[in-house]
């Protein structure tokens, strides 16, 4: 589908061909996919991130290594009924398992950390390197998943880790959570700098902005091709200064005459930190509530993101002991999750703390794309109980942590690559992200807008795309990873729409008559007063209907069934408009 | 949940008590509901669109006289499996049906229209009074559903309609649909304002401003209650003036070299009237593509509300005649409806118009909550078939058909009524309307925050709620209107979320004893290749299990279905974690 867009891009008709077409296609167990050349080669194939928003995951192949840049998880859509998680399909990597050297993590959000634990149980032994709180958050994934022990590497920014023929230095950039960076990966064919999740913040809460001087020495270096997160690259502009949350939050807590409760991402430590700042400022007490904000602080404090004076936190407990106007709650539930602190505190479902009128509640941070319908739920909920409600979509209270065009630009120029590859967005966003690219002077044609799968390859030669591996979704359900597939979503999907109805009848097998049944079992089709009545008029139906097959017929087991099916399928339509799934079992007795 | 909210409104502590507490309460089958006084009276009883956007409905209630204004659809959200559409409870008018005098129609949106087919099936003669084009569009909906005659009375605005002791008004206001009117309704006990949808656009594209005079001589002659639009209560400023759209299109059209697709709601009228006088000045022309916009280009056009020059519009089929740079098609699917235009082109499923590079697309219109993901969906869509896509959360190429603040308290302050409703609106929206009214001088015990179903009574001496009808959802699924239930939608859940599994078996009813199965069928469960393998190990566990049971315990058919039932279930949570819906059957021979 993308192919003519490409061609547009790269800036030549249909009629031509890329390098890519006079290499040997060859039919394997990943798809399409060219052999390697037997010159030194890198190659990019992201298995995630790119057409979507979440799972992220890229491979980095050179003639001899492979490592991995982050492995996330996606949440399900409103489609993929009863699934848990989304995560990758980890084929491309398997097949090339003895290249693997280890895994290099940009920071510790879900869409980059959430596919580890499913990564780890494959490759146990694979070494993972990322900054002290990465690996926390990391750690406490993989107990909750009970893995047991992983090879971590502690890098700090400016930290260089070798494996095999590829060299990666860890850059210092700003994003939501705390020790994010960006990646200089070298190779034999040339540096490849992937941005990881990023914005540029010249006045950040930690007092450190991304390293200018870091990326501009890189760039002069040479870059022959960088990944770019792509997120806000629809938005013009600058994405505003973590600062100008605390600008909002002193007005906040200014007025707020009661207790303050402050929603956010647990991960999300420079809002922490707001938060304890004017606590502190506005002589408030904090106490942090639930297992994974409280987590989150503990790490952090003890691996010095965090400044919580100890004089300043209390215990949830203890809440009650101060009055409302010196105390704040930080809680997560800024997304309106269902089992988060925040909705159960708005349906009153939550221990220590009751929502009373007079209450502000702050939600910092604005709805990923899906789940507005669940926060307005909050809101509104929180409103009932008395709450003043101000939400991120003021757009006071938060900040996104994603750089917008004039900082993807800025990135560009800093970075100046041969070849660049917008990942971590919807199409829509890689659009416009290669369009900004190729402003600052990227060749159109070495502007790939790419698909998850897409193999790239680089030489000192060529670089293009060279084929597909397997890049779509793996389905976790339960216990269960990637043993549910579409097949099992469309079942799913047609009996939420209109339910199911069983049919049993039993037959003698010898003489090929009805001596049970039909018994009628419906589930999620009628109205439960009304369904007993309808149930018997169409039992009355089906057995007329039975009773009209001759002896001969009912030896063909298949036959009878399909003819059950339709007829029921029939007399429910004529009734309702409804279609459920129809279920005949003819049991030979 | 909102009583303190409103004592904290209506400014009085929990142990007073207002006039409600001093009539009798009796409990009749419209729940708790005081009888009406012997006195003058008016009741308000909002029965849907109050916490929620959609279907909107409100009675007005006299000694002796009944009306209704408006009677809309919701669309279902997420967890209302397989509803078609939701309407709204009518048992409050069906018991009172000797007094229903007319239905009068605000505008014709679908949450304001939409439940009419439904209404007029159950009350056949009732009459309905509305604007001309409100009046089309009702008719089209009433032609889909099959309707017979229905019994129309046309109205300009300042036509009056007189229902029995109640006395109508049409006033002229500015929305996003053409013939918009607020309501002032006299009754004996005084006048009820009701602003229907609306917005001050002081530079409307019909050259038709609200008519600010009447809205001020209604209020200079004193109104007892208002309800009012309060969708964007919580916008701070003023909504923009339609012919700000005009000044992005005027944009867009001059930059875009290829043809134009303009998607909106096919009722906007004003976003039609736009695109066709910049198709005009541009010179290219218009076609129309879909039903449901000609059929409202149609009428539209009949009726006065919208100028097309003859030469201008062309016929889908001739498109391709034409250049692309002298070609606009208009569509819907604004809200990436699977079924709409716009999606159906962004998929290439769309006979008379496929999208090429070069075409640009204006999504003019801003997803309804819920509806982001299906719009964010057609626009990768677009992107990837090489369109432009320009959508409406860019702030340009759309404007709300909703008041923000300023022109509420503009409305408050010219109509300044005694009591207060804010309608048309989540929970949040209502609460910030209400504190709006209350800064304009309405007195905080007059504001109430109204649930659907509350019934507000007003007599010369008081004003207050007195009870509660049904107010809650009726959910249409096929042809059943009301037939399911939360009972149902609980059953679906459970169904979407891990499937079902059955087992049968037959025992014979003298004997008791197993004579055939168990059988096993799945469905939604698992991943159909290994689906054979377990089900045969859970059958021969199952068949373990039965063998295990006694001759006499056999006979407790019910004891064997539920020992069937949570041995099934125990297993097959142990092997993935999931936890179907287990259905045993146990059919006696």
């Amino acid at each position: 589908m993308i192919d003519h867009l490409r061609d547009a891009i790269h800036g030549r008709g249909a009629g031509e061909q890329g390098p890519a077409a006079k290499l040997p296609l060859v039919t394997s167990n990943t798809l399409a996919l060219a052999e390697p050349p037997s010159e030194p080669y890198v190659r990019i194939v992201p298995l995630g991130g790119c057409g979507e928003i979440g799972r992220n995951m890229t491979v980095i192949e050179t003639n001899d290594d492979l490592v991995v840049v982050d492995c996330g998880l996606m949440f399900p859509d409103d489609e993929m009924y009863g699934v848990d998680i989304v995560i990758n399909d980890f084929t491309y990597v398997r097949e090339r398992a003895h290249k693997l050297r280890g895994l290099l993590v940009t920071h510790g959000h879900e869409d980059h950390i959430g596919g580890i634990p499913y990564f780890v149980r494959e490759f146990p032994q694979i070494p993972i390197a990322a900054t002290a709180l990465t690996i926390a958050l990391i750690k406490a994934k993989s107990r909750e998943q009970k893995l047991g022990e992983v090879d971590f590497t502690l890098v700090k920014p400016g930290s260089r880790v070798r494996y095999g023929s590829v060299e990666a230095e860890f850059v210092h950039v700003n994003h939501s959570v705390a020790g994010a960076c960006a990646l200089a990966l070298r190779t034999p064919v040339g540096t490849i700098f992937h941005t990881g999740d990023f914005k540029f913040d010249q006045t950040p809460i930690d007092g450190k902005p991304a390293d200018f001087s870091r990326i501009a020495a890189i760039g002069d270096e040479g870059v022959l091709c960088m990944l770019s997160d792509s997120t806000n690259a629809e938005r013009p502009g600058h994405t505003r200064s973590e600062r100008a949350v605390g600008e909002a939050f002193t007005s906040i807590f200014s007025h707020a005459k009661g207790r303050i409760v402050v929603a956010s991402f647990a991960s999300n430590v420079p809002r922490i930190q707001q938060t304890v700042d004017h606590a502190v400022r506005f002589n408030r007490k904090v106490a942090f509530l639930g297992r994974s904000m409280r987590n989150v602080v503990h790490f952090a404090s003890e691996l010095g993101y965090l400044r919580v004076p100890a004089d300043t936190m209390v215990r949830s407990e203890d809440i009650d002991g101060y009055p409302p106007e010196r105390v704040v709650v930080m809680t997560t539930g800024s997304q309106g999750e269902p089992m988060s602190g925040l909705a159960r505190m708005s349906v009153r479902d939550y221990k220590h703390f009751k929502i009373v009128p007079g209450d502000t509640v702050v939600i910092s941070a604005t709805p990923i794309p899906g789940n507005e319908k669940s926060v307005h739920k909050t809101i509104n909920n929180l409103s009932k109980l008395g709450a003043i409600v101000i939400h991120g979509t003021d757009g006071r209270s938060h900040v996104s942590g994603h750089a917008s065009q004039e900082e993807l630009l800025l990135m560009l120029n800093l970075v100046r690559p041969e070849f660049f590859i917008p990942v971590h967005g919807e199409y829509r966003m890689l659009a416009a992200h290669a369009q900004l690219a190729i402003q600052t002077g990227v060749e159109p044609g070495n502007a790939f807008i790419v698909e998850n799968g897409d193999v790239l390859e680089f030489t000192h030669e060529y670089g293009d795309k060279v084929g597909r591996t397997y890049g779509g979704n793996v389905f976790v359900d339960g216990s269960g990873i990637g043993d549910i597939g579409e097949a099992v979503l469309r079942d799913r999907k047609a009996l939420s729409n209109d339910g199911i109805i069983m049919v049993v009848v039993a037959i003698d097998s010898e003489e090929a008559r009805v001596i049970g049944g039909p018994d009628l079992i419906s589930k999620g089709v009628f109205y439960l007063p009304e369904a007993g009545g309808v149930l018997d008029e169409l039992r009355a139906e089906l057995k007329t209907v039975l009773e009209g097959i001759s002896v001969d017929a009912m030896r063909d087991v298949t036959a009878v069934k399909e003819h059950i099916r339709s007829e029921l399928a029939g007399a429910v339509y004529n009734r309702t408009k409804r279609r459920p799934v129809v279920i005949p079992v003819v049991m030979e007795v």
